[in-house]
């Protein structure tokens, strides 16, 4: 369907979209750009593109799509590079946490002729890097697409068969609305999680050892996403600055409610509270987005496997 | 090695309990007693004990060893039906998240001549009731006794002996240092977590759907853990106020430095703050107590069973 499709940053996500749009057979050639020396190597011995470069202006000439998988803050700089070397009809997209920036850094770049369609996979881990990517990171989960009101259909169709070869499903949203909802659902459960492993890190380090020692009892599940990579997450935090302070804003309220109810040892108000939450993780294993353990850790027929499931997480208090 | 050993209280702790002792073949009778008629039914149903009984005074009679394995806030109500029937030489143990609370509760109202070896096994998973026990919950996981100053050698031995027999690892605790390691590992995370889905649960309808939608983004972490029983952790924090009050102010000045930096845009702050945090993860990994999930979500070589890896968990932000 394309004849070249070039990948700029190979971290885990470009280097799991490399292995993925390889094994779909949907492109003739992958190219592969970093400006790390050293991810190069490691993409050539992975052997997961048919070119590989650190030259990125070069890397997107004669592509019909080019793939911009660097962090937020790094965005501007490479399109800055590769604007010029586009060829007309050309469509980009990229994979970044937040939407709004990213349109405004890559705009301003693109010369009219080249067709811009943002892009989010909802797929990850806590590990970087090429070596950590994998083909099937973006089975079953969701990519949601931003394009502008003024973009060529044909150009939201090409993006959506792209990601459609990494079996992604696809949703379309308004960049403003989708950094909303993901400064809910992923930007403050990150800031939360940082936070936390912050706090016991400063502790003694006597009790610091004993915290790692019983880390199973909750703490643990926060430590693997405060090991996300700290750049991307820097630049996600310094690009979705209002959506994240009002949602914060409005946590920090409901988390001085619970310390009160706490103080005052309102045990109706704790118990009303932690009953209400319940309902929401039903509904999301309703929904098929996480998988119900059944006992003895035994996974529910019927449910996808896009969660493994915890057994046995260790969750008593 | 045991003649009888009764469980109160067959939820999700208590019936794994009966199931791992009955499979480790240490007592010759497992007594289950719980006041709920609708328990005691289900527990005949998936005949997981010897005896049961709705009434707790009598299951006690001519017990070697007691487990109380009912919500913190139950514990006095217990003590004060258990005490008289207990025969000299028994060994009243518990299960409770917190555990200087539980000996305030327990050890008015039981005789001279029983001895108390508090426990709080850290394993659990978000489901409750006797249906969603297994005999494998305790496996590897870490049991924390607290035993007072005078508490006699042989009984401390005996509840280590019933929890090795449920093939945990045992670690003995001063009580209070208990109270607080658990306060950072386990009451906080779940604190956080009830919040964090409480202020989503807040959201407009429209927008609370798209969270749900895209909960894979991190959020659905923070679910599961807000899935966990209303009761229990209820008690939790009505008896394990003063540290988790404290952990909370030092957590809720952290949060404040961060919501300072995103609004000041200080990236080097924040790149600093989430580099550290990766380190912790890394020493949960080298201890044992997390797996390291490889490239394409394969398990590496090594690593305990204790943990179900999380392959292609879905935090990209």
């Amino acid at each position: 369907m394309f004849d070249k499709v070039t990948i700029i940053g190979l971290g885990l996500i470009g280097s799991s979209m490399a292995r993925a749009i390889r094994a779909s057979g949907i492109a003739n050639t992958v190219t592969a750009a970093d400006i790390s020396a050293e991810v190069c190597k490691k993409v050539i011995e992975l052997e997961i593109a048919d070119e590989v470069t650190d030259d990125i202006r070069s890397s997107v000439i004669g592509a019909d799509i080019v793939v911009v998988s660097v962090p937020v803050g790094a965005v501007a700089a490479v399109a800055e590079q590769i604007g010029p070397a586009l060829k007309a009809g050309a469509v980009v997209t990229d994979v970044g946490s937040v939407k709004q920036a990213v349109i405004d850094a890559l705009k301003p770049h693109l010369p009219e002729s080249v067709h811009l369609v943002p892009g989010h996979p909802i797929a990850g881990t806590e590990h970087s890097g090429p070596e950590n990517g994998f083909a099937e990171l973006f089975e079953n989960r969701w990519c949601i697409l931003t394009p502008l009101p003024e973009t060529d259909i044909r150009a939201v169709e090409k993006i959506t068969a792209l990601w459609e070869a990494c079996k992604s499903r696809i949703e379309i949203m308004d960049p403003q609305h989708h950094d909303l909802v993901l400064g809910i659902t992923s930007h403050l459960p990150h800031l939360i999680a940082y936070t936390i492993v912050g706090t016991a890190n400063q502790l003694e380090d006597d009790i610091k050892s004993e915290v790692i020692k019983f880390s199973a009892s909750g703490f643990r599940d926060f430590t693997r996403i405060a090991a996300s990579d700290p750049t991307m997450w820097r630049d996600v935090f310094m690009n979705n600055r209002p959506a994240v302070l009002e949602i914060l804003q409005r946590f920090t309220e409901d988390l001085t409610a619970m310390q009160k109810a706490i103080r005052k040892g309102d045990g109706k108000f704790l118990f009303d509270f932690f009953s209400n939450t319940r309902h929401i993780r039903r509904q999301i294993i309703d929904l098929g987005q996480a998988n119900y353990v059944a006992p003895g850790g035994v996974q529910q027929e019927g449910t996808p496997p896009a969660e493994v499931p915890h057994k046995a997480s260790g969750h008593s208090g």
